[in-house]
């Protein structure tokens, strides 16, 4: 069984280090907050009865007793800066508390290192690290607890959210090139406005998706026009658009209809347009007969609970390409995360540390029994 | 008369002061180059009759030996980094000539300091220090000659343009407000974006505008997005749009339309919006009787011309309001200025200070012989 004050004081202790008056914490991949958080990790790895090592890339693994295929339950300990306490550590600390918990021959825990990808690896480091080694072949199977970091829990009034799947991102880069003029002397029927020609993508991307799919996500973050002067007609506007979908056909339909409501933007104002890729994580779908189970131990529980989809990327998305992987969510409060405000109530820490355990326990039970 | 081959040597002799080796000039204001250009001009007064100063502003002021009140012709020798060899520069060179052919004891020519604000200054600091100054009241008329800076003479085939005003320059700032929240994890229903809000804005305003005075122009030559990543939904937009106008009720009309546009935008997109004005320049009618007097000078030449207002401001914009003024312009290849690029054949060069000298004939013979 899962100690609710063991838990709750053990992620107080370790959001201590790094710390931050606001309540946020700063733990950094690579800084000496983030060691000395490993360090924490794996003395807690060694009390629960497992094996802890940091490798190379600065995971910390802690495996058990008995003979491979091992069940891994895991997140990180990393954050963004100025971060919150639980955006990764609430994973790492109640793998912890069900390696303590159950004491299983087959359970094995980690603390993946550099996820957040601050210092510019693009993060996620750790996870791929080991899925890259001969070390992965130990695995059976990867189950993630994290906090939503996002709303829907919340506003549906649920306590629990199984994870079908983690969207791909793919990121197009847009440039409309019109003409430079004086803003003054240009009449508006001789310009090449290519910021007026931008405006129709900001504004027409939230429609574009809802066609293309309703449970897909997009986001233009920021627009340069050049060269930036309140007299000047924009020449040039550079954008990115950002797509989001667990459905890899949603992501090819989204970029054909952007092409055509770019070139149709373009003509308009009397500009070209060009469109190229950037980068395209794929999709990571999780295993279906793990996030089953998980959708068992949730519903055991009595409380509400919804299947959905992540859209931010995890460890588990990277776990999911090499071996059966599922993931957990509780609710974040306002759907708040990657900052010190961050939160998430501490019944719902707790429910999501015994789903866990329980969820843990089927995958156990099924490698003992597998007829099951 | 005009010697076309003295003023297009008076031309070419100018833009050596500060000259580029692309063509171009760089005499910005209160460099070396723009005052050995200001000493170039007060030599070519002193040589064209007239008593040359340049006074505490720098303005290059050349006054006749007749009683005030004189009428003076005059332009600007400063000019914007990298800028071309004619904008200001032609108008004084003119001004030159003009009063060396007619040694009129009533003509005075002015180089005025500063025009084009390039050192933060706003611009125009020497014709409005004289404006300012009792010396005022010795001018009773201003006329100034200028390259259009934009194509519409040259798109119409036309060979001659008569300044019926200089708009008025309204700037707004806009600011929408929504919520920044992570790109993946939040619903598209629940996002606050106020990128999309700011998009409707740079799209519509050219529609904005042809619906309130298709004769006005506008623009918005810069947005930004914050915090402006491609992963975080845009927390708050600002851009400032720009309106220019004769007519002051059309800056009025617009920038209520631009309210209404605005408050629709804010609304689609769940965010708040604020609009306050940041500087308005009032604009400047020209003097219809020195009007009808260009006019009819150019009329005199068999050449094409029409009427038309400028967009971009000038000295005869300070002029006008406190003395009769009017401008000629002859046509921009390609409309370009501000740029090494800029020009004007020779033909329309010589073809503008023939008008300039006919409308200052037109000026002379008037206050000779007020009954006309």
């Amino acid at each position: 069984m899962i100690s609710a004050e063991r838990l709750l004081s053990a992620i107080a202790e370790l959001a201590a280090i790094g710390g931050r008056p606001d309540g946020g914490v700063d733990r950094v991949a690579g800084g000496e907050a983030d060691r000395a958080g490993r360090l924490w990790v794996q003395e807690r790895m060694r009390e629960a009865g497992l094996r802890a090592e940091i490798d190379g890339t600065g995971n910390v693994i802690g495996t058990p007793s008995g003979a491979p295929p091992w069940l891994l339950l895991g997140s990180h300990t990393d954050t963004v800066p100025a971060g919150g306490r639980l955006d990764g550590a609430y994973g790492v600390v109640a793998a912890l508390e069900v390696a303590r918990s159950l004491r299983h021959p087959r359970l094995a825990a980690a603390d993946f290192a550099d996820e957040e990808g601050v210092v510019g690896t693009g993060g996620l480091t750790g996870s791929t690290a080991l899925c890259s080694s001969p070390r992965r072949a130990d695995f059976g199977a990867y189950l993630e607890l994290h906090i939503e970091q996002g709303p829907r829990l919340e506003t549906a009034g649920l306590d629990l959210g199984v994870v079908t799947g983690i969207v791909g991102i793919d990121h197009h880069e847009v440039r409309f090139t019109g003409a430079a003029n004086h803003a003054g002397t240009t009449p508006m029927a001789m310009r090449r406005d290519a910021g007026a020609a931008a405006g129709r993508l900001l504004s027409g991307l939230p429609g574009l998706l809802a066609g293309v799919d309703p449970e897909m996500v997009g986001n233009i973050g920021d627009v340069r026009l050049e060269p930036g002067a309140p007299n000047v007609v924009p020449g040039l506007a550079r954008l990115v658009v950002e797509l989001r979908a667990l459905d890899p056909g949603s992501l090819v339909r989204a970029r054909a209809a952007l092409g055509v409501i770019a070139e149709g933007a373009a003509a308009e104002f009397g500009c070209s347009v060009g469109i190229n890729s950037l980068a395209a994580v794929a999709p990571s779908p999780m295993d279906p007969g793990l996030v089953a189970a998980v959708e068992a131990a949730c519903a055991a529980t009595g409380r509400g609970h919804r299947r959905l989809v992540s859209g931010a990327g995890h460890d588990a998305g990277v776990m999911a390409r090499h071996l059966p992987a599922a993931m957990l969510f509780v609710p974040s409060r306002g759907g708040v995360s990657h900052n010190p405000e961050e939160q998430t109530a501490d019944e719902h820490l707790v429910l999501g540390a015994q789903v866990l355990l329980a969820s843990a326990l089927f995958w156990l039970g099924s490698m003992e029994n597998p007829s099951l």
